[in-house]
């Protein structure tokens, strides 16, 4: 099987770092709880006189790599490759792309280790990249071509409305992946 | 139709950037003129005792992002686009990627624009990147799986013993592209 597997969302923990590093350099400032999240862009659902803050959070130096893995994603690829299926980790670079595309490649190495960095795809357009399946966070993934592969969704609470779509998450990614497609 | 365009030596002149500056930094040692060379890697057509300088002087900052766009690259990339085909950039990072991966980004948007960045693909696989056509100057470009796309060959004087294979510069690939597959 090819496994296609998302980054931000899914093997990094996005939402917990950006709140983490929301509430530690603006105290005074709302915010949104994780499980209240219910946009994908977490831009979206601050208020709008907040908009270029919580972007220049996100493109701030260290923002990506301090990102922690989302617990069982490094254990899961593991065992995807034991498994013997070839897996790819195929990630969008923000448009400020000058620290998230570097330190993408330096989460990987430090996280996964010096073999996964060649397995690191980076492209806008996912529908381009070939494979079985793509595990992905976003609750539609489009692009320039229909894609080969099935969307499956990691769940996270901005994704809940997406109903036809399987999903999982680390902990019972093994029975939902390799049950029959819905 | 989708084409793939590769980036070192196709659209930016690796080869010619780095014997300027092999030159420059190190005017006392060796080197191998343009037309002379005969192996994809630099690296390999040097003294055995200059490697690791040629690997450092790759990896240092600023290399990549330094390169010359060839010649007509750029013309043929718009032009592509406004015949109405879909054209992505297609490039691996070295393994030493702390630059390279972001200077590629930055080398699209200075030479071709911002949305052109958009467009970018990083990936060491190009087997799993859907398309028509790939143009790429290495001589045998293998992968994960059997590509969709037919290879041709971007014309550099360190692929010229692969003879099974259409082969184009920025000066003739509208002949080349749109004439029947070999």
């Amino acid at each position: 099987m090819k496994i296609l597997v998302d980054m931000d969302g899914v093997l990094a923990d996005f939402d917990a770092g950006f709140l983490k590093i929301w509430q530690m350099l603006y105290p005074e400032k709302s915010f949104i709880p994780l499980e209240l999240r219910t946009t994908f862009y977490v831009v979206d659902q601050y208020p709008a006189e907040l908009s270029d803050l919580v972007r220049q959070t996100i493109a701030a130096p260290g923002f990506f790599l301090s990102l922690e893995p989302i617990m069982g994603c490094v254990n899961a690829l593991t065992e995807m490759r034991q498994l013997g299926h070839e897996v790819f980790i195929c990630t969008s670079a923000i448009t400020f792309f000058r620290n998230c595309v570097v330190e993408k490649y330096e989460w990987v190495e430090q996280h996964l280790g010096k073999e996964w960095v060649k397995k690191l795809v980076i492209s806008k357009d996912k529908t381009i990249i070939s494979g079985d399946v793509l595990i992905d966070d976003r609750p539609i993934v489009a692009g320039c071509v229909t894609p080969t592969w099935e969307h499956i969704l990691y769940d996270q609470p901005y994704n809940r409305e997406v109903s036809e779509k399987r999903r999982l998450n680390w902990m019972n990614w093994k029975s939902v992946l390799f049950s029959a497609a819905a």
